[in-house]
Order: structure tokens, then C-alpha cells, then sequence
């Protein structure tokens, strides 16, 4: 990661990008107040103050969860105090980091201005919180290089510390090769970044686009380029990986490694670690964090056997909620949490019986999550 | 097609999505003159005076360009002046419709706020050449409701007559089921758009998602879903939509029917005629549209083997742009007409061989095209 | 084809390929009298008599019929009653040809042995009914070189008079390139296949696998194949390979093409036409054979009107076929021609409310079809 | 596994499929002359006495090789001598099994009766070199149950001790629901196998068709179905397997399991240790299969860095092998042990330049062999 990287890359602002991104994202126009206004009463207008000061917040190994966005069941607008109340919730429950504007959190279903609004949400919550040192990673991926580059930007301006960063895939067949391809567009929005890059490895998400270990671990030796989440549950993949970037460092620490090398589901925490992972960036732990995280820790503390029974009760939770994704997700904090509403239309509302169903495929995985 | 739809649907402005869809398209706050800033001097600030009267432009039968979108070759920048040379040109040689923002646009790649600005540069182009009355369909395919809701009523603003919707696929495996998801996306969408919607199935584009003739039909008894763009190329499809659409008119007007079925590639333009199909929405008439034109015109006359005879070099010509897609039409546009340009990073410029080969391929067709 | 087509490749059975192929065929030590044992008392020691003289039976442009494989419902074994009575009934209904071991045929639930049975059941049955002209077209797809031309020579064998050939495709992300590997097999296969080949491209068939027109053509010009399936629906390539395939011909007769091309469903067969096609190869010919003559006799004659018309209603009865498939189909045939029975395990079979279901989707095109 | 499993299923020999079984396989009428025959002189004729005697061999955690198979490098014949040779030396290297007729066997390449010669060669190779006890797998996958059913039964005759069965996938989309028609081939085909069957998860060979953990567990309650082969590489489900097969037993034995785990490849060795699994089948242990044992005992035996260490080169060898399957393998083998030969046709035959890449690919991990 490049040593300026907690400084405020204000620099940038005069290049060609940035003019555009800043006008593009409707922003640059915009004060505190008429984003307030866009968000409605429940979000408070001081938000936006929170990012003026960049501090460095370290990539750790540990627990990650691509924390759900949450709406009013009325009307779909963005519940701020809700994103808040479960951020802080999260943190209390020990995790190490959060990710705003993955999958879970429906990026696809937010516009820039509302992915600010979220990650400046979950920022400032943490901040008031105490927990102005946990990092919080956002979403950015985008099919051209300039918008991927735009969100980058508007990540860092909202406060985030990471950019978690898809490859395109809607032209894929006109890539040329695909991999060359890929790997420009990494580097040129790692280039222009003023926040370091976590590659998204997620195939199911990008028309089956799998990125290589050997595109990872090439696109590893940018300074910009700081990690990668394997949501492909490819732990071969993750193995060569691990062993591929480590050979990059002058000198290995597992505990702060240069290139964090992240399971992309809790359902194979365990076998990550044992491949040389560091950790898990996992929707599972929006439910169940202290299970997440108990299992990692029973594991790296040599305790395998107890290790393993938590990561069973993990994986088969974790069923329920890969199979039936946000929505199953959302239905299991309703049931178990109190809280959690529906995803955003066209994504339907489960039906009382479905409910029911995912209520009861967490019950396991939250019987232990409320004993530790 | 609703009889109020020319009007201006300004009392749908108070609605609960509007309010939120104005605000986010960041052009509440902004005047043409931001917008102009945004563009760059090569934007006419009187573009967005334009869409102020909304005529009601037919959707008849013939040949409609998705457009493809123009860049500056060293910021990548919209490059309105190309744009609209483009659409003049093309509204010149008869076509009978122009579409921003498919495939061939690289919607993908732009901006809410640029979106805009290629289609009112287009409207006013148009317009100012004395083709005031040629319609413009509008890309406006999103992944949740409301911004899908937010496209149409932003393609309203800028001067779009109807709007190309793709259905949602990120989060396809959590539709349930899928044929009810979409349709619910589908009627959600007709009811709150300002412009009448066109179904555009493109499997490709949309993770292998494939809308049956069943579902197409039953959408088309929506009164605000006037047509399907098939880019599927399965014309036994088109057959059966064609025929299940026919029975829901009163009477059918083959010169002007309630629900207008085009083929999405121009290489199976008289197959889709022979079906029952009005014509075509093909990139390929970006460089070649009398050809497209004339192909459809002899095969109407009922000069069949005419007909056959240039559908044959539209289909050989075609094979390139279905090759090398956007790219390949682009090196096609600079090689043939002088302009075109590349497509936006990271999409990959064509080697000098590659655009050898690709002015070779499209040779033949462009030889018909000049001798028309 | 080459004029040495018709005559016995005895010659062939001297070398490499065949002293295995006939082995592994099992039949080399069998006798007429083992064969039949193996069927059961329905089978007539005689049929494999019949293929002993080897006629030439010419491939001309019309209607092909994949038919369906009939099974005892109790034992699952192959009913050559059935067979026999059902290739009758599509001769006498005028058809041009027929296929068995297609998709329709349940070639990949039968032995090597049954296969030929079940051909030369056909070829019998065919010629005691005096259609001993009418071609048969026999499916020979196969992962290896060696098998593929097994099943050719045992195609020759059983009665077979082409051979319709599917690509390899279990190890597809071996081949290399893959269009190279494709052109060695399918000129391999033609090289040493005692039978002319058909080239079959079914994309579904074979792991999304897609033959472009540039193969095809480039196939077609081997003396021993000499036509193409395209079941891919693409009728944009269907027009390329009718255009690339004629200009290898000296002369081109429409009546007679060097190269056949074919659709391979009947939702598309004046689109097919259209385009230069020659006619179909459809599973829905099973089940209104006569449907399906009509509407391309129309079309041919000029009479495009009826000719939609009709294709508009085989087209609507195809969707019941191509969704269900040889299920749907053989329910078809149970419920209105009295015979069909089930496919072989672990297909299942319909529950009342299907054949029900299924029964009404054939309506329109069964009254259509007895109407003729 | 049911306790009769050891003795001569001759019983069933009475039963339908079998009749159809023998008679089809072709080996009712041919004795063992006749397989010598077909052979040729490289093929012992004593091979197909082994199997008369079955004596049970017990399917234990540890290391299985799905064994290639090796072909005359001019007539692409079956090459005894070489599977032989190859056979022995795996079982010398110390591996636990031998699996015929997998992926990397070429089943899909092979006649039954050549799939029978290879089992029976194999078995009788190993029982020559003192290895009577080591079990032999044997592939047994079709696409009709009663072909599936007759593979295992000839698997049987030929020596085989336990069927790797792939689901149907070729009629998918007709599966009603795809998970029953699944469940009821699995559960027929264990009903009639004289044999015990291996479930085998490989979505890539059977267009994507993926099995659940919850299917897989349901199917592990048939006394016939004993274990799970998972090539998906999804050790998320693998341990879903594991924690839901363990809760059957009455008691669970580690080193003994009624079900048995194993992972479909060499890279995710520890993986699926830490997940529970009970080792390995996979291609590289044809190259390496002293290091792929290393790796399980050492971290069998709690020195999980050193296993780290190894599995790190382990997986990275397997790139190498994942990438260019068969043929990569193949070519390694050739190159750092002497033989292998080539795969059958169309399988192209490796360049020099790929050979020398693919030998540098296996570098290390053959020095790592060579220490062991």
C-alpha cells in the first residue's frame, strides 16, 4: 500500500478524471443539505462533515462483513438510522472490518449519490461509536474504467478506506485477451484510486468471468493493489494465491500481510486458513459475527477440533443464506434481530412460509451465536 | 400505446418515486448551464431546451439504429458533435428510428447525466435537420425498479420517446420465480414511465436470461409496453410473439401495429419478415443503412429473391459486427466513413491488423451501401 | 458426395479403424439370431438382412423426421413394433426422410447394439411398406474420432445411409484452438465414414459448444459431408452457411444442393426458407408430419399468406415440444395417436395433469394436422 | 455398504436389466478369447479370469488415483502393457486406491469392452504385484439408469470394487424436478450395482449440473451409496456432506467412515481435511502421488506447517494439470517418467513448446516427488 495513502489526495483533483467524476456524480453541486434532503428525515445532515479527515485505517486479517443496506418498507428509501444501528452492532460484536456496497448491500440497486450517503452512514456511526478505527471497505466496481474510477473517489469522499473493485464483464467477448484486458483496467483504476484496491473475485456475479491466481497474483505487485476476496470458494485458487503474493514481500507477517488474501463465504473459513487465508469477508457474518469470528479464532489458536464443530454449525447456516441470498439473509435478521426489511424491487418478499423456512435454517448458527 | 402518452405526464411528478428519481439523476439542483460545464465546450447549452414540448412520435414499422455512442480519443469525453453528425447522417440515408443507449451506445459506460446529454444531443440534431418527427427509443434497463423508473423518466426529460428496458439479472437466482419477478419488473416499470416501454430481450447481456414468447405476450397487454426488441435470434420466438400480440388488437394494422416485434441483428431482417416481424433495431445499420433499408423494402415489395440476394451480403457483413461487436462497427465507422472513433477503457483499441480485417469484412457491404 | 458413395466400403473394413470397430461393435461374433435374442420375440430375424445391399438414396430438400425411440413401458426395452409403425406412418404422410438417434431418439439411452436394431428396424419396415427409397439419416456423434466412426460404419451396417454428426465436447477446454480440433474430427470422421456426413450443431447438445458459419463452410467443402443441422435456431448463420456452401458449387440446383442446409425445429421453417434453406430435421414432424410438409409446400409455391398462417400454428404447437421435449412429445403421441409410451430412465414420466396439459398444447396443430 | 456386498451377485443375474445388460454389453457371447482378440497381442488373456473371485476390499481414507489411460501412440489402441506398468507404480508409491475410467481415464474414449480390459488389466496387474487388497474404483456414469447400471455390473465382472457414478445431464431441463429424477437414477442405479456406487459431483462434465449437499446426504442413507467424489471444489458443501453423512452413523470412525469425503482434486488436499473430508481422488497423484500422501499424512499428523509447506507446491503443480488436463498430465508424465503417450483423438497431441512449458509446470513438485 502507498505510504500517502492516508493523506488527503487532494492533488488529483486537477486531473481529467476527477473533474468529470466530481461533476458526473452530481456532487460537486450538491451541499450537505440537499443530500439530506435527498435522504429524507431519517439521515442526518452532518454525515457528510465526517470524511474531511482521512486517517489511515490498516487492512488486518480477521473477520469482514459486506453489511446489508436496509430500506424503509414503504417507500424503499435508504434507512439511515437502521444501516447505522447495524454497523455499530457489528463492531460491538467484534468483527474487524466492514464492507459497504457488495452484493449484500445492493449496490446494484443504489444510485452514487444514495452509495455515499450508505458508506458516509456507516462511517460516522462507527466514528460515534468508538470504533473510528475500523476500516470500512466500498464496493466500487463499474464497467468502464472512468465510472469504477468515479467510485473510487466518491468512496474516499464518503469516507471509505478500500475499494473492493469487480472486473467488467457486460463486453467480456471483446476483450483482448480477456485477461490483458482485465489486467489494464485493474491497474488504471488502481492508478487513479487515492484509496488501495481489493479485488473482487465473484464469477456468478460477472457472467462467470474467474480470474486466475495468475492474474492475481500479477495484479498483486501494484502498490495500489492491497487484497482479493474469493467469493469463487476456489481454495486451491486461494492457496496459490497465498503462496504467490507472499513470494512478493521482502519479509511475510501473517498477521499484517502486504496482500490480504480473503474467503469470500464463513462456509469455508476454516479451509481458508488452512490454505494460508487470513480471513473472511462473509455475508453470513451480518447474522452470526461472533460465530464468524469464534471460529477463526478457535482455529488460529490451534484448537481444531473445536474449530471444526463451530465451522459446522457455520457452513450449514451459511446454506440457508447462500441459497436464498439477501433476501434470506434480511428474512433471518427480521426473524432473529428485530429488524432487516425487504431488498429493493424487483427482488421479491418472502412469503410468511419462506420466512418461516430461513428462520429456521438459522436457528443452529443463532443458538450458538447468542452463547458466545 | 396510452392515448395521453404525448402529453406531459407532469402530475406523475408528485409521485413517491419521482421525488427520489429527480433528486438522485443529480439534475434537480443543476441547470443546462451545469450540464453544459459537465460537457465541455463541445456541448451546445441549448440542447436541453429541447425536450420542453413532448410531440408524440409514432413507432411504425421499418429500420431503428441503436446508435453507437462517440468519444474523444484522448479524454474519452462524450464528443456531442459526432453524435450528432452521426444521427443526421443515418436519419438521412431513411432510417426509420434512432435508439441511444443500447448495447451499441455503450450505455453501460456512461453516466445518468451523460446518458442525457447523448440523447437530447441527438434529439436536437435531428430536430435541426428537419427530422423532427423521427423517434428516439432510449436504453433504460437497470437492475432495481425505481432506477429503471429514474432511466424513463430521465430519457422523457432528454427528449426519448420510448424506452428499451432490459430485466434485471444480478440477483436472478433469487427470483421466485423468475417468470413472475419479471413480470412484476415489467408492469412496475409501464406504470410509473412517462414513455411507453419496448421489452428488449438479449440473453447475452443479461447472464443467459431468456424471456419466453409466453411471458413477452402476456406483457404486451400492458397499454405502456408497445413493443419487443429480439436479439435472442430465435425467430420461432418471434413468431409465436408475433401471433399472440396480433390477437390482442381489436383489428390488426400490419403498417401500424399495437405492439411492434424487431429483430435485434440485422442478419435475420427478411427471416423475421417472413415471421411476422416489422423490421429491425441492428447495429449493423450504423454502417450500412440503406442496405438494411433497401433489404426490407424489396422484401415488402414482395421481390423475394432480390430481397435474398442482399440479405445474404447484410448477413456476411454482419458476421464482423457480431464478432468483433462495438469495437469491430467502430473501426468499421472510421475505416469506411471517416469517424467513429474508439470505445471507452477498458475496452481495447483494435490493432492496425484487426482494423485491416474488419474494413475487409464489412467491404462488400459497404460497396451494396454506396451503390444504393 | 462422392459418386464411390454408394457402393460397399468393404474395401474399408481392411483397415485400423474397422478390425475395432467391428469387435467392439459386438456384432462381429454375433449372428442375426443373437440380435434377436437380444430384443425379444418383437424383433425379426430378418431385419438385419436388409442392409446387405446398399442402395443410394438421395438427400433432397424437404421434410426430416428425428423419430422418437419407442420403449416397452414395463421392461424399458426397445418396441421395434412401435418403431416400425410409427416410420411407416410419417412415410405415408409424404416426409422426405427420417433420423433415428437423434435428441428425439434417445441415442444416448441406447447400446451400441440397440442402436442398430433400432435402424434397421426402420430401413425394413420402411422398404416392406415400398419406401425403400426414403434416406435414412442415422446419429453418430461420439467423444472420440474412433467411436464416431464406429458408429458411422455400424450406421452403413444397420441400413444407414448418413450419418449425422455431433461435435465432441467433454473435453472441450482441451481443444486447441477449439475450431482446429473441431475441423480434424469432423474431416477424420468423414474421411473414414463409409457414409456421407451431416454435421449436427445443437449447442445444447454439447456444452453451449456453437458452430460458426466459417467452420461449417469450411467443412463442406470435404466430398463426404454434405450437410448441416442447425438446431441453434441462428437463421443469421443458417444464411451465411446457404451463401459460403453455394459458391463451392459449380453450378447451384436448389432442388438438389451439393450442401443441405436444414433447420432443426419447426418454429422456424419458412424463416429457414427465407433464408435459402432447404428444409427442416424436427422432432414436432413426429407428431404432424403433415403440418409441416404444408407449410413449406406453401411457402415454396409462393403462397406466402397461408404459409404463415400455418407456420404460426406449428410454431405455437413447437413450444409445447421444445419445452417438454421427448417427454412432451411421446405424450403428445399417446394422447392423440394412441401410441408413444415413455422415455427411458431416468426421464420421467408425465403425471396425468401434463399429458393433460400437453394434450391441449398439440390442439390447434393436431386439428390442423387432420385437417390436411 | 451392505455386508452381502463381497459375495457373487449372481443372484440378480436373474432379474430384467440384467439380461438386457449382458446380452447388450456384448460379452454374453464372447468369451475370453473373444476380448483377447479385439485387444490384441499386448492384452494377456488370463487378465479377465481375475474377477471370478470377489473378495471385499474395504474403501478407506487416504489417496486415490483416477488413473489415466494409455493408448498405442500409432494405433490409439489400448496400451495393457503401459496401464500395467502405471498401476503398479502408484500402488508401490503407497496410494490407498485406483480409480478406472474417470475423467482423466477417458471413459467418455473407451467401448465398454475396452473400459472392461482396462478394469480387468488393472486389477490384474495389482494383484501380481502383491496388491490384491487395494480397491479398485471404476466409472460408471450414463446417461439411461440401465446403462448406468449395466457399466457397474460390468465393472463387477471385470474386478471393479466400488462405481463412480455422474448424474445424468445430457435430458437436464426435462428432469421434473431436476433434484427427484436425480435422487431416483442414484437410488436405482445402488439398487441394482452389485457394487457399492461413489456419488461424483463434477459440474464441468455434465453441463453445469451442480449437486446440493442436501441431495447428496439424502443419498448417502441407500446402504449401496458409500461415498462422494467432489470435483465442484466447493468445500463449503463438503463439509455440509461431512457434518450430515456423520449424524447416519451409528457411531463415527475417522479412519473408518460408513460415508467417505473425498476431494475431486490435489489442491484443496487440506482443505478438505480441515473440513472433515477423508482425502483425496484426484488426476495429480498420477505425476506426484508420493507428495499428495505427504501432504495428508503430515497434516494427519498435526505438523500443519510442514503439510502447508507441501501443499503450497502441490497445488501449484496442480495448475499446471488444471489447466490442460489429460494432456498436461500426459506430457508431464512423458517427460519425468518415460511414458504416457498421447490421449485419443480429436484430443490434440502437445506441441514441443507446450510439452516444455508443461514439464517446467510440474518442476517442483517433481523435485519435491523425487525427495520423498
Amino acid at each position: 500500500m502507498a505510504p500517502h495513502n492516508d493523506s488527503s489526495p487532494a492533488g488529483n483533483f486537477t486531473n481529467g478524471f476527477n473533474g468529470m467524476a466530481l461533476q458526473s456524480s452530481g456532487l460537486s453541486s450538491l451541499t450537505v443539505e440537499d443530500l439530506t434532503a435527498e435522504l429524507g428525515s431519517s439521515y442526518d445532515s452532518s454525515t457528510l462533515d465526517t470524511p474531511v479527515s482521512h486517517v489511515k485505517r490498516p487492512l488486518v486479517p480477521g473477520v469482514y462483513v459486506p453489511t446489508m443496506c436496509f430500506f424503509d418498507k414503504e417507500t424503499e428509501d435508504v434507512d439511515t438510522v437502521t444501516i447505522a444501528h447495524h454497523a455499530v452492532r457489528l463492531a460491538r460484536a467484534g468483527v474487524t472490518g466492514l464492507a459497504t456496497q457488495g452484493s449484500n448491500g445492493e449496490a446494484v440497486h443504489l444510485t452514487h449519490t444514495e452509495r455515499q450517503v450508505v458508506t458516509a452512514t456507516t462511517r460516522k456511526a462507527l466514528n460515534e461509536a468508538g470504533f473510528s478505527q475500523m476500516p470500512i471497505i466500498v464496493g466500487c466496481g463499474a464497467q468502464s474504467t472512468r465510472e469504477a474510477v468515479l467510485l473510487c473517489r466518491q468512496a474516499w469522499q464518503a469516507g471509505g478506506d478500500y475499494a473492493l473493485v469487480l472486473p467488467p464483464s457486460y463486453y467480456a467477448p471483446l476483450f483482448a485477451p480477456s485477461s490483458q484486458t482485465i489486467l489494464e483496467f485493474f491497474n488504471a483504476v488502481a492508478d487513479a484510486s487515492p484509496i488501495p484496491i481489493i479485488i473482487y473475485n465473484y464469477p456468478g456475479a460477472v457472467n462467470g468471468m474467474d480470474m486466475s491466481s495468475d492474474i492475481i497474483v500479477q495484479l498483486a505487485q501494484h502498490p495500489n493493489i492491497v487484497g482479493v476476496k474469493l467469493t469463487c470458494g476456489n481454495t486451491g485458487k486461494l492457496n496459490r494465491v497465498v503462496a504467490g503474493t507472499r513470494k512478493l514481500s521482502k519479509e511475510y507477517d501473517p498477521l499484517n500481510p502486504d496482500f490480504l488474501v480473503l474467503a469470500g463465504s464463513a462456509d469455508f473459513s476454516i479451509q481458508a486458513l488452512a490454505a494460508g487465508g487470513h480471513g473472511i469477508l462473509a455475508g453470513l457474518a451480518n447474522i452470526a459475527p461472533k460465530a464468524c469470528i469464534k471460529t477463526i479464532e478457535l482455529w488460529n489458536q490451534g484448537k481444531h477440533t473445536e474449530a471444526q464443530g463451530m465451522q459446522e454449525v457455520v457452513s450449514q447456516g451459511d446454506w440457508t443464506a447462500i441459497q436464498d441470498g439477501v433476501i434470506g439473509v434480511k428474512a433471518g435478521l427480521e426473524e432473529w434481530a428485530g429488524y432487516g426489511g425487504y431488498c429493493r424491487s424487483p427482488l421479491p418478499r418472502p412469503t410468511p412460509e419462506q420466512s418461516k423456512n430461513w428462520k429456521n435454517g438459522f436457528k443452529d448458527l443463532i443458538m450458538l451465536e447468542k452463547s458466545l
